[in-house]
């Protein structure tokens, strides 16, 4: 869902007048334009907008286009991905772009950093060229010296802050095996774990075993393994039954109950590691972004209790590109 | 390791004379020799044994070669390798084989059984070919009359019985996503959550955090994703961590030793559903199998202990082939 009324957004071709309308006093166009890009998983968004531009504003222009994670649908994707987003907003106009600031998901390492910076020099769309972490968006979206804590929780979940000083730390983040507690596939898989348990006569049978096998059109528990082994993305597949454990728990089943309780401890846990290594105070700025903390108000309001924040005191963030134009207007100014 | 000595396994050679030493006293050669394949996971072994061969004998002749799992390497590596195992004991005699018995991994669904019991068949090799899933060999291996429960821990998990009636139950074994819990990959897979929180100070260190780095040979914590989703296969490298949390938990790790008895207490669930949902009596037969049980004696201990069992009321079953050779011989007399 765009979080500006459609109305509101304005298509490439609008951008010329916008530019023209920039031109100064002294007659020479006025070189005040950056472009933001969250390349995630899923998809990818570019923003067009001026140096000076407040963040709730809509873009001059956007276009989004597929996945731009480099690590999970690799390199050569996830920039022709990007590169036709960023088409999608600057193909048509010849604007002099100050900066463009690319906040991706899965270039954590410095490897894929340099390469991607490498790449943004090399379309030559931009005086400078900014590769930043996706998280960084998230938190740059919420606050405007980028400092505080940003708490994701879609497919896979982490914590990650910044303090005055500039220093960065994380908490989660270490993937489907390993990690990423609180998040849907986390959830989703805890919940299918107990349904096998069930199937069993390990648990006692509550809702939960049902409600799942509906979700999977499955007749009987024993078809889960080759469902869930078989699916082409089994992470994905499990990630998107984390809805129906959200609807047991508001139902009242005590499963589904325990495992979004433990799931949202996991969540502030992280939150608090953050805060308590970087010294940030415990009322800083909180910037929540994620399908699921976004979706699900009675888990994102757990997580808060748990922090014993208020829910209004965290900025939501559904378009974690306005920080990756906020990062590129700081950069310009 | 094979558990008899290796100076009393026969090679195939050996065989004719033993088959020659069964001719009865009209001359005419008895037909009484079964063949039994135990078709795992890493590797496939294969006896050929009398009829009437006491279960503690040593075979006939021996042969082993690759996996045989139908459902982890698929169907043609795993019959190549069955069939490679049946050649190694039966190329060189020309005895007449009664039953063939083939006791595989991952034909637990009807369509691979099938599919088992025609491509048996047509090897000709024996008179009668039965196809069984891998842990009725275990139970085999330990029963005499094929009641009670067989418990497995390796690289998953699972408990398997059989009642006086016939009736079969199952609890785990639904895979390293869903379920396994207890065995060397769950085991593993909590130690290296554990250790993230560790990193991440989201949990108090503790030796765990170090142990596992240096069994990757890894200077930071921030190395282990690459490494574990870099892995070809990551679900047995994990597993392969296993043995190191054992040896913290020995050495007093509280976060090791709370992982541990979690494990056991999942396997002696699974036990308890499964004497449960068949009527068994506490007290029936019990047969352990898998390389995490059969070589960690405290864990084992902590799991029989956990089921109000002495170590020694269950039978460890280490060569599971000795239950195909069982249950070839029971359905030959």
């Amino acid at each position: 869902m765009s979080p500006y009324p459609r109305s509101r957004a304005r298509p490439a071709e609008a951008v010329r007048k916008s530019a023209a309308s920039c031109i100064g006093s002294r007659g020479v166009m006025t070189t005040d334009y950056v472009i933001g890009v969250d390349a995630g998983g899923t998809k990818t968004v570019a923003w067009l907008a001026g140096t000076a531009q407040v963040l709730d504003d809509a873009p001059v222009a956007s276009a989004s286009s597929g996945p731009g994670n480099v690590r999970s649908v690799g390199f050569e994707t996830a920039v022709r991905n990007i590169h036709s987003a960023i088409l999608g907003i600057s193909a048509e106009v010849s604007i002099p772009i100050r900066t463009l600031c690319i906040c991706a998901a899965g270039a954590g390492r410095r490897i894929d950093q340099t390469r991607l910076q490498e790449w943004g020099e090399s379309l030559a769309v931009a005086e400078n060229v900014l590769i930043r972490p996706d998280v960084e968006a998230v938190l740059a979206s919420a606050s405007p010296d980028q400092t505080g804590v940003a708490l994701i929780s879609g497919t896979g979940s982490l914590a990650w802050g910044r303090n005055a000083d500039g220093q960065t730390r994380r908490a989660g983040g270490w993937g489907y095996l390993m990690g990423d507690e609180g998040s849907a596939y986390d959830i989703a898989r805890r919940a299918l774990q107990c349904a096998s348990q069930m199937a069993d006569g390990r648990r006692e049978k509550t809702p939960l075993l049902p409600v799942l096998l509906d979700a999977l059109k499955l007749q009987h528990a024993s078809e889960l393994v080759p469902v869930i082994y078989g699916a082409s993305q089994p992470k994905h597949e499990i990630a998107q039954l984390a809805v129906h454990v959200f609807a047991c728990a508001v139902k009242g089943d005590t499963v589904s109950e325990a495992i979004i309780a433990d799931a949202a401890n996991s969540l502030s846990a992280m939150v608090a590691a953050v805060t308590r290594k970087l010294h940030l105070p415990t009322d800083c700025p909180l910037a929540i972004a994620g399908s699921v903390l976004i979706h699900q108000h009675m888990y994102r309001q757990r997580v808060m209790n748990s922090l014993h924040r208020s829910d209004e005191s965290a900025t939501l963030v559904e378009q974690p590109v306005r920080g990756a134009v906020r990062v590129a207007q700081m950069a310009t100014s």
